[in-house]
C-alpha cells in the first residue's frame, strides 16, 4: 500500500498552532545553543515513553509522573542541554521543579501542563542561575518558524541536527506531523541521551494518542541500537493538538507517526559515534512482531555483525548465530538469509553465492539484511550502524 | 575461609586414572595440531553445559541427547578444531555419528559412552577421511600426561593454551580436578566457540555431580562475556570417576570446581580478542545471587564501560548506566561504587576522588570494580575484558 504521507519541511513547527524556539543561554562551555521550548497549542494531549533504566534522570521522573497527573495532557516541553541532570539526589527534583515553576509562570500556564527534558554529562547539577536567565529571551523567540532553532539547541555531540515533518490529506484536511531528535553521539561519555519531540495537527483523545505513540515507538526508537547501552535520560514525547480527526483516519495517523519516528531513529543511527553505514535488519516469517523486533534488534547490536559490515565481510554465519542466541525459538532448518538482492542460506544451509556482490551491498550508505526465521505471518524492522575503530578511539580517548 | 585447593601441574589428566592425547591430523589448513582425545576411567560421571543457542551445532544436539539417554555417564570426548559442523544439516549429525560410532570401536566401548565437540569455522562440513585416519594415532598417543598436548589441539585462534589442575585434601584422600578450555579468540569470523573440559577424581552421582556443574558453570563460564555473541557450539563438559567421596565433602568440592572453572573462564577473557586487561566486577547488596550476577555480567558487557577502561578513563556514570538498564530492580540512592580501592559514589551522588589514582587502577592487568546496589545479602562476579581498536581492526579486515 503506497504511504499517504509525504515530507515536506518546517520540522517540529510544521503542524498548525506549535511554535518553539532555540537560544544559547551558557550551560554549554562550548557557547553553542543549548536551551529549547517547544509550544503546543490549547487543549494539545501528549505522550511520552521513557527510558526504562531504574537509574533515570529527576527530569524523567517529572515528565512520567505530571503526565500520569494530567491523564496525558501537557502544553509545552523546555529542553537543556550540557547537563543531564541525572544522579543528582534531592536537587536534581527540586531543580526540575523550579525551572518548570519559572517557566510555567512566564506563560501563564499550571505548572502540570510544563515538562522539562535534560541532556548532556551525568553527575553534574544544572546551573540554575544560567538556565531561569534563558528564560525569557527563549520563551520571547518562539516562533512558528522555530523548528530548526530548537532542532539545533536540543544537540550536544550529534554530528547532524534532526528533523522530520510529513502531511497527508485526511479526510480532505492537511494533516501534519513534525518531529525533531537528538542521538546517540557519544563522543564525550555520558551524554548518550536519545530525545525526540512530535507535534501534530490533529485532535485525537489522550488514551487514543498514548497508544499510538507507544506502538510508533516500538517500531522506531525501541527498534534502534548503537551500542547497546541504555541512557539514564531518553525520552520520547509527542503532542497533538488540533480539530478532532474522525477514528476511521486513526490508522492512517499511526502510520504517519511511525513514518516519522523511524525517519529521526533511522538518523540517529545513522550518525551513532564512528558509523559508516545504515544498517538494516528485516525479520520475516516469525510467529509474532515482538519476536521478529527481538530477532532483528540482536543482529543489528552484534559486535561480530557490526564489526564484518565495517569490514565488508559478507559473514552469513555471524548473522545467523546471532538470531540464534536472541532467546526466540525458530527452527534454525527452516532459515533463509539475503543481504541486499544476494540470498546467502536457504533451508538453514549455506549457498553459493556471489561474494564480491554481496561485499558491494555492504559498502553502501544503507545496508539491507534480511532473514526469513520460518513460515510465521509476522514481521519486524531493526536499525543499527557499523563498529569502527573509530567508535572505540571517540569512547577511549576522552580523558587521555 | 581459606580455600582447601591449590594449584597443581598436569592440567586435565591430573586427576588419577585420566589421559589424553593431541595430535596434527590435517583438519587445519595451519597444519597445527587439530585433534584431541580425554578418556575417563570406568563407571565415570559425565555432566554437560551447552549454546543456549537455537542455531546449534550437531555435536551439541549429539552430546546433550546421549547424555540424556546414559542419566549422566560418558567415557570419552573426541574433540576436533578447524570445522564447528555447525549448519551443516542431516549431514552435520551423520557426521558426528560416524566419528563416534569408529573411535567406540577403536574404544572397545558402547557409542553412547562417547561424545564429540567440534569448534571452526561455520557451515563447512569435518573432511571426514581426514578425522577418521586420525583416531588410529590419536588413541596410540593416549598418556597419563596427555593433558598439555589435548589442550593445544582444541585451540583454534586462541593466542595462548588454557589449562588448570586443583588439589585438596578431603577426608584423608588427595582428590584432584583438571580443566582446559579454549576461548573466544575471534581472530577468525566463526571461530567463537568456547569449549571447556573438566576431569576429577573423586566418585559423585550423576545428579548429585549435575547440580555442582550446572552453579559452578553459571558461576564462571556464564559470568564471562567478551563481545556478547553466544556460539552455536559452547560446550562444558565435566567428567568425575573414582573413589565415592562423602557427601560430607561435597560443598568443598564445589568450591574447587568452580575454582577451577573461574580459573579458566578467567583466563578465556583475558584472552578475548583485543583485550589489554582482565575486568573483574564484583556486585553485592543484591537481593539475590542471578540478580547481582546480572548486573555485573551487563556492567562487564557494555560497549562504554569496555572503551572507558581501555582508555583508562575511571567514568563511574558509565557503570551505574549499565547498571540501571540491566533489568534488575534497585534503588539508584542506595548505591555505592569503587574501582580498586577508590570510592566514587555513595548514596547514588558521586564523591571527589583520586582522578589519577583511579585512573592508575585501570591501568592494571586485571582491573576491580565493585557496586553495591543496597543492602541485599547476595553477591556475584562477573569478568570481561576492554575494548580496543585491535578488537575492530581483527574483526573487520579478515577478508580485506
Amino acid at each position: 500500500m503506497q504511504s499517504p504521507w509525504r515530507l515536506v519541511s518546517g520540522g517540529v513547527t510544521a503542524p498548525q498552532g506549535f511554535a518553539a524556539s532555540g537560544i544559547a543561554a551558557g550551560l554549554k562551555p562550548s557557547g553553542k545553543p543549548d536551551l529549547a521550548l517547544l509550544l503546543a497549542p490549547e487543549a494539545a494531549v501528549c505522550a511520552g515513553a521513557f527510558t526504562t533504566s531504574v537509574v533515570r534522570a529527576a527530569c524523567v521522573d517529572l515528565c512520567h509522573e505530571r503526565l500520569e497527573f494530567t491523564g496525558g495532557r501537557a502544553r509545552t516541553v523546555l529542553i537543556n542541554a550540557g547537563q543531564a541532570n541525572a544522579c543528582t539526589g534531592d536537587r536534581g527534583l527540586i531543580d526540575s521543579q523550579r525551572a518548570t515553576q519559572a517557566l510555567a509562570d512566564q506563560l501563564g500556564l499550571d505548572s502540570e501542563a510544563v515538562l522539562i527534558c535534560s541532556t548532556g554529562v551525568i553527575g553534574v547539577p544544572i546551573p540554575m542561575p544560567t538556565l531561569l536567565s534563558g528564560l525569557d529571551p527563549l520563551v520571547s523567540s518562539l516562533s512558528a518558524n522555530g523548528g530548526e532553532a530548537a532542532a539545533t539547541a536540543i544537540l550536544t555531540t550529534d554530528l547532524v541536527d534532526k528533523q522530520v515533518a510529513l502531511e497527508a490529506e485526511l479526510g480532505g484536511r492537511r494533516i501534519c506531523i513534525g518531529g525533531m531528535a537528538k542521538g546517540s553521539g557519544m563522543i564525550h561519555p555520558d551524554m548518550a541521551t536519545m530525545l525526540a519531540f512530535f507535534s501534530c495537527d490533529a485532535g485525537v483523545e489522550p488514551s487514543t494518542w498514548k497508544a499510538m505513540v507507544g506502538r510508533a515507538v516500538q517500531r522506531s526508537f525501541n527498534a534502534i541500537t548503537v551500542d547497546g547501552d541504555t541512557s539514564t535520560n531518553d525520552t520520547v514525547l509527542a503532542f497533538a493538538a488540533g480539530d478532532v480527526l474522525d477514528s476511521v483516519h486513526h490508522a492512517a495517523l499511526e502510520q504517519g507517526l511511525t513514518e516519522a519516528m523511524q525517519h529521526l531513529a533511522q538518523s540517529i543511527a545513522r550518525d551513532g559515534e564512528g558509523a559508516t553505514c545504515l544498517i538494516e535488519v528485516q525479520v520475516e516469517g516469525a510467529d509474532d512482531e515482538p519476536s521478529a523486533l527481538k530477532v532483528a534488534r540482536t543482529i543489528c547490536g552484534s559486535s561480530l555483525v557490526k564489526t564484518a559490515v565495517h569490514g565488508r565481510d559478507p559473514n552469513w554465519g555471524r548473522i545467523v548465530a546471532a538470531a540464534g542466541r536472541s532467546g526466540v525459538p525458530f527452527d534454525p532448518e527452516q532459515v533463509a538469509l539475503w543481504i541486499g538482492s544476494h540470498q546467502l542460506m536457504q533451508g538453514g544451509q549455506p549457498l553459493p553465492f556471489d561474494r564480491d556482490g554481496a561485499s558491494a551491498v555492504l559498502r553502501e550508505p544503507t545496508v539491507q539484511i534480511r532473514l526469513r526465521l520460518g513460515a510465521g505471518p509476522s514481521q519486524g524492522r531493526a536499525w543499527g550502524c557499523d563498529l569502527s575503530d573509530q567508535y572505540v578511539r571517540i569512547n577511549a580517548d576522552y580523558t587521555t
